[in-house]
């Protein structure tokens, strides 16, 4: 896994520099709301939907330069959708990256708009990447049939019992849709040819799932402290979960299941791919 | 008035139209969340924003069909914001548009989530106007430095005394903004030279403050059925508005001010603009 760790650690610094420097423009926006948006999204997040992309178009075209933008806004709204997600109305919580959210630090007021802010501004700078098609992509993948129609089914299915193929369409919305684009666009802006953005569709689909049962099964086994965010809480919301509806050694089943398919699916690429087989199977390994 | 009531009838059928042709591609978004959108985007706005963007593409070339994705992108984030605004962690209304507010019909979860489908879907849709700039300009007047900051703004300063100028700041971000990009967008995308622009821009900036203005007066004056919103709300936030500050007349007078520079700032596209001329007028003399 150290690989892994070099090259997540690697892209988060550059991530983390763009975003200063995106965030550094801002010099008109009253203070308390720079405040409260750096205090969110530099909470030590760990890059993982920036890193894909830039992953993803380095895999392409040697350099991920292009990517950058695009990296920056996935992130932007990624944090956007962890205040709003820990809203009072919403999941109601109060521990996020091992601090008081948003609404605990700033107020609700103060952290729907710093929500509303990051969302709005992730596509100021999303443009930079000059491809309207790409800002489409991402507005669809954030959107009423991606990211924010996933949470509508969650919350949707609080108390309610789904099938596994229901489970499953709530999950490639609500954290699936953010991840595959990750690595969609990131192929797009490098180039991918045809086969290329297939591979990486299929990849990013597949890990996006593995991603959501090992973040089912971590609220079940992980500890609070490691996690950063209240272990414990989906079963106290009642939430569709992998190992509420299959248990724990099935859902492990399924999620490794779907890492030895994101290997299989990145055969294109030959070894210059073995960074996102390493990071495919990290996803199933992590402790936080 | 009645050439403006005309145009913006016309207008609005046109974009109630295409707002219905794109909520309609939304076919695998949760039915709930639709629902929610539907209640807000179709509640019987006056569509200023996307008749001032039209008609601007109009003005310069004779058409107005390039700026109709624009034109509903920011009626969207326009719903958006109302929605959001309303919400009782903000202004805590429950009347919009002589219906119960989002958050009272479908509860607070969905309201917040319908404004979040809302802003992210309306960059889909500004997206097919075919060019990044657009879409990096309607982010910035929606964002920190455009309405989100001016909401901020507008939070920090109930129960302060702000001098002219912070509300003029105030009220040039939180309406100004989304005003001033609608004349300039739907400028630019009608392929504004120059001087076109410049003087679109500055009386898209005059009517916005004249419509602030107007608006703060209804405020006091108006009446909660003709208004469908709760008259004598901003005083019951102890809201920085004109009339709390400078008083009622002087508001008019400052109202009435900017209507006149804004019909000043046509002069170089002669009686084509006289429509533009008539509605600077309608924005201070109307009823809601």
């Amino acid at each position: 896994m150290e690989a892994v760790r070099r090259f997540l650690s690697e892209k988060s610094e550059r991530v983390n520099n763009s975003l200063r420097s995106y965030v550094g423009e801002w010099d008109n926006a009253p203070e308390r709301l720079r405040e409260a948006i750096d205090y969110s999204l530099f909470a030590g997040g760990k890059r993982l939907r920036p890193a894909l992309a830039l992953g993803a178009c380095e895999l392409v075209c040697g350099d991920d330069a292009a990517a950058m933008p695009v990296a920056c806004a996935l992130e932007m709204i990624h944090t956007y959708s962890l205040i709003h997600d820990d809203l009072p109305a919403m999941d109601n919580d109060s521990l996020r990256r091992g601090k008081p959210t948003s609404h605990v630090q700033f107020g609700e007021a103060l952290a729907i708009l710093a929500g509303d802010a990051l969302l709005t501004m992730a596509f100021d700078i999303a443009a930079r990447a000059g491809s309207p098609d790409v800002v489409a992509e991402l507005a669809r993948a954030a959107g009423v049939e991606g990211m924010v129609g996933g949470q509508v089914l969650d919350l949707a299915a609080e108390r309610q019992q789904l099938t596994l193929q229901e489970l499953q369409r709530l999950h490639s919305c609500k954290t699936g849709a953010l991840i595959r684009a990750a690595t969609r666009l990131g192929a797009m802006l490098g180039g991918a040819n045809e086969h290329q953005l297939a591979a990486l569709t299929a990849y990013g689909e597949l890990i996006g799932l593995a991603f959501q049962i090992a973040d089912d099964i971590l609220d079940v086994i992980g500890n609070t402290e490691t996690l950063g965010k209240t272990a414990g809480n989906d079963a106290a919301h009642h939430k569709a979960t992998y190992p509420a509806l299959v248990g724990i050694e099935e859902a492990r089943r399924l999620g490794n299941e779907a890492v030895s398919h994101a290997i299989t699916a990145l055969e294109p690429f030959g070894h210059e791919a073995d960074i996102f087989r390493e990071l495919a199977r990290y996803i199933m390994q992590r402790e936080s």
